[in-house]
């Protein structure tokens, strides 16, 4: 996985962990491509101010998920839903009955939704 | 939910941030249903301590959740899972070419995974 995305997800997941200026920082850098020079501007600190949250924050957001791991149970059940959502599409839909045509259209939708709720 | 199985989920996902003492204790009460007494007996510490302990231990079980929601995320996917397994046992199945019901049934087998996966 890319890393500003990984951080990006960590931020998703633990980032209310943080102190409100760690996550303020690291939401600028990492959701909103702003260089640390550029916040430190935006927010009227030390550059060195800026480097020093962002450094905490994510060895932070590293450590909660080295003990707690969610991101990654998550990442599994999103690949799980992604490999269902492949088998789906080999199914040769002209051969179904309309009553399992529809019931088909349905769990597509589900699984849609599953695998893209990350 | 039930409140002892909730906590115990609650265990599960974010008992890794907890003290060492205060996971054990928890642990002990809502995995394994020692009383406190008992429990101050296994540990050899007064009673209070062991209700202290699980009383904060407590409060930082749901503080975490109520500023991460992970669980309450996770339990969503679940449902979705579960909803999913609902349809797909409306199928009829005597209607399925052999190449559909063979992609179907792994379909119900990683959705089963994905349902029971919490």
């Amino acid at each position: 996985m890319d890393k500003v995305f990984e951080i990006s997800l960590l931020l998703d997941f633990y980032g209310q962990l943080l102190t409100d200026r760690q996550y303020e920082i690291m939401d600028l850098h990492y959701n909103n491509d702003f260089t640390l020079t550029e916040i430190a501007e935006q927010l009227g600190i030390s550059r060195q101010g800026v480097y020093d949250n962002e450094k905490r924050g994510r060895a932070l957001l590293n450590e909660y998920e080295s003990k707690l791991g969610l991101l990654s149970k998550f990442c599994e059940q999103k690949e799980k839903a992604e490999k269902v959502q492949k088998y789906l599409e080999k199914l040769n839909l002209a051969e179904l009955s309309p009553h399992n045509k529809a019931i088909i259209e349905q769990v597509m939708q589900e699984i849609r939704e599953l695998a893209n709720n990350i």
